[in-house]
């Protein structure tokens, strides 16, 4: 039996470009020979569709569209996930549904067991988890057919009191299929094959995984959808961060003789993948091409461009300079020259009369009180109106350029340097971003060395370094990870060896920043633990602050 | 037996706080005689604590408050919830308790059953449902303790495939305590009423109900704590909106003489009161006292004004009038008068120069393109700066003004008149601005009558009205409560008569600017959909858009 796995770049909602890819694909799979092609889950819909499912009219249109994908598969069977109606009159109004298609028609619908509902996942939030167990039987094999978390609970201390595949295993099924919506993080592909190879090895049977490949959001999916020998070895995969379809030979899984994935997966190249796909994935979804970016000659906003540049193509990328009394000569210098590397237009725009003017606006009401925050927050702001009133005017998106570090302590400016449709490096630590730094200027000097070797500072008053405030990037950073990665509490972080006063210190400021990452751009999210959507604080909470 | 219920206004995980709540409480009901002492749901930690329950220190925490607690009931039974570890080896990590406790240690933990995790809430995100039911025996009654959720299954489509007091029944109770978080919103308090009332009269026995009070960012609880006879009468309550400790007799409760009860509460006024609330705890919570408000001369932002000068009282409320070129001078007029008829300090900045800077700033770059959206935003936004320089420079807290039919639709300013710490009208719709607006007047001139009777404008270019680009309020509100409140699509909407086109471009216009609201304050929630943590939707969805 010849199994098509296809990964596919779904958008959220959009049934016609959805429902063509799908139906593309099942033609392609059909005319290559292949018996079944499976589909990601809930790919109708695009993952994850959230509070969309709440309406009845959103679970009408996916079964219309399941419709005209079943019309085309007289000669083919499929496998593809939509979220479908619950028809019992107890529990929640839905199923995660995995609809298997054969000879033109639905036959059954396998519905999802164990639902996520934790970091950036909701599914009990809309869905019912299954409780019945059935296999379905294709061309006399019998599959184990299986939605994502399904796989999951193999832990030592499952998450789930119930296992799916400890109710399959007693139908004695051939094969394991599992349709995914596994985003990316920078464990994440470790975390997934060493999932999925527990799995094989418990069960002793194959195992063909496909997952989601795009951006929705802040969510990155890197695809990597593989075929499992019942030994657990990973015999082939797809490509990361690329639709891709590929059939394989049920036969040559069950007896592998040639294994084809052995290379590890570089970190940091992977995060630079992500991070391009998803600001590319997130213009072509809302019908943009051009990002404008305010280039401070910081590494931050060097960073963003270079990954605009490859995600939206270099003539797409505007960059605006404003310096300000504060700036550096190196800044403006810094800023030109990785324009002029990358060949990408720049505009040059003071912001020192805007400054003056609402400087003396403000006059009678600042009551003579000293330059303090307010005036430092007024420079940033202003280029936040500038860069804004260019993107109105233009069509531009602005993007972000604040980094994981500064969005924790809340080193940035709300409503200034915060600004943006999307935060491109929420997600990555000051010191990753020195890391992707390096690997951009892998072969050439992309980023000007000078930026990466120059103390960072924000430029908002006389000789200001970030470190004025803040510890040293490779402390705080790895206190931030601590906190918010591994979610340790103050006692056990001293115990790591760090400064008492200082991890409180750190701990305060991210808990006092609450109010300030709620109104954060959405942040493409790469690590196991991001600020957005997957951690969910209150504003006016009292612990650690 | 003599119950005492005890509503307080916690705050999320500030223990001392909260436990010196609690001590103050257990003193005071004993000296009235009481023999119990109820709290509400998670009572130590607040609620919702979010995912600071992800935190091992905040559950430690969590019980070291509980010990202390423990330690002042040594003549009185207490019952108070607060989250505690899972201690077996499958499922979440957490469960949602009512610690029972008597004889100065905790006698039993009864955890929740019926997780929501629907709208605001989340509970599956952190807790293991519990499965075995007990209950427990006090002064030779017997208590069905459950926790909120644990009794709101009694519909004829339960969202959960089991009813803990059907499990409790065969144990024969003598009544029911239902330690609750139960939100408010304007028709809460009738649902809540007839849950309860729908559980004493299935059961057939007493009921006691005791709810938080208070506001926590976003969430507003009412208080309401009640107690039900065994006829779903209620007899008693207490107070909304304010702390409060009431004493019952047991018996009494079985065989009322006398209820209480009979008023139903005024829509309208709720909402009132529940903003105000909602203000009040936000800046008291945060350690603020002082806000600041743009004051246009519009309705919103003089309702948001006088809302704020009752929580905060009125000396604490800063307005600031900026008007622009388009500005009419009775806008001008009309703000003055009401910040004079509530008392309020004020300040008249113009935007004028630091409007016509930027536009010269802007000028070499805008490329002699016509006046449009750009422009409209920059006075937006210079409004934004100003109101943000004074902010930081006295330590306000910026009071957001738009309402929900503009939150809706976008017809807003991002980094401009959607700047703000909070949003106290974000889930008012317009029309029910205005009915807020004749309440506050109902005994004499707080919004000044041109305010309540002029066309909406955002008066940022000539002659501007909102029905420009809008349909009357009165029929876009109705378009918009039928698609977030009801979830209605498109067809369904139509029928109810309104024009296909404008419910398409409305539902077009709502799915638009997700993008905008992602980046919106926190909104006080009044309604049963809200914006915010209660509806969560995709960017780049494509749904209807």
């Amino acid at each position: 039996m010849k199994i098509a796995l296809a990964q596919l770049n779904y958008h959220i909602g959009n049934f016609s470009s959805n429902v063509q890819k799908i139906i593309n694909s099942i033609q392609k799979a059909e005319q290559a020979g292949a018996d079944l092609v499976v589909f990601a889950e809930l790919a109708i819909s695009g993952y994850p569709p959230r509070d969309f499912l709440e309406f009845d009219d959103f679970i009408n249109r996916c079964n219309l569209a399941l419709n005209e994908i079943t019309s085309h598969c007289k000669r083919i069977g499929a496998i593809v996930g939509l979220p479908t109606f619950n028809q019992g009159k107890k529990g929640k109004p839905l199923y995660n549904s995995a609809a298997f298609i054969a000879d033109g028609q639905v036959k059954k619908y396998i519905h999802k067991s164990l639902l996520p509902n934790y970091d950036i996942f909701d599914e009990y939030r809309y869905f019912e988890p299954n409780k019945t167990f059935e296999i379905i039987e294709f061309q006399d094999r019998k599959i184990a057919l299986t939605i994502c978390e399904d796989l999951w609970n193999v832990q030592d201390n499952p998450l789930y009191t119930v296992n799916p595949m400890d109710e399959l295993m007693p139908m004695n099924p051939d094969l394991i299929i599992n349709i995914a919506a596994s985003p990316f993080n920078y464990h994440q592909i470790e975390i997934r094959t060493e999932i999925l190879r527990r799995n094989a090895e418990k069960y002793k049977i194959p195992l063909f995984y496909v997952n989601h490949v795009g951006a929705q959001t802040e969510l990155i999916f890197d695809g990597g959808s593989l075929v499992m020998s019942a030994k657990g070895q990973v015999v082939d995969e797809l490509h990361y961060f690329e639709e891709d379809l590929k059939i394989f030979e049920l036969d040559d899984i069950c007896n592998p003789e040639d294994i084809k994935i052995k290379d590890n997966k570089p970190v940091i190249g992977m995060i630079h993948n992500a991070l391009v796909m998803g600001i590319r994935n997130y213009f072509q979804k809302l019908g943009f091409q051009k990002a404008i970016i305010g280039l401070s000659g910081g590494i931050d906003s060097a960073m963003t461009a270079a990954l605009a540049a490859e995600a939206l193509g270099h003539e797409n990328v505007y960059n605006i300079l404003m310096p300000s009394e504060f700036s550096s000569e190196h800044s403006v210098n810094d800023a030109i020259k990785l324009a002029e590397n990358l060949k990408m237009p720049y505009d040059v725009i003071s912001i020192a009369e805007a400054y003056d003017t609402l400087e003396n606006t403000l006059k009678p009401h600042f009551k003579n009180l000293p330059f303090n925050i307010a005036e430092e927050n007024i420079q940033a702001r202003i280029r936040g109106v500038l860069l804004m009133a260019l993107s109105n005017k233009f069509g531009y998106i602005l993007l972000n350029t604040s980094n994981k570090s500064e969005v924790a302590v809340g080193y940035s400016t709300l409503y200034g340097d915060m600004n943006g449709g999307l935060s491109v490096l929420g997600d990555v630590y000051k010191t990753q971003v020195f890391e992707l730094a390096h690997y951009i200027n892998r072969e050439k000097e992309i980023i000007p060395f000078h930026i990466i070797s120059k103390p960072p500072s924000a430029e908002l008053r006389p000789n200001q370094k970030d470190t004025d405030s803040l510890p040293e990037y490779d402390i705080l950073d790895e206190i931030l990870y601590q906190y918010i990665e591994n979610r340790l509490g103050p006692k056990e972080i001293i115990a790591l060896g760090f400064d008492e006063n200082l991890v409180k210190r750190i701990l305060k400021l991210v808990n006092m920043s609450e109010y300030k990452r709620y109104q954060t751009p959405p942040i493409l999210r790469v690590s196991s633990k991001a600020f957005g959507m997957g951690r969910r604080m209150p504003i006016v909470g009292k612990y650690l602050s």
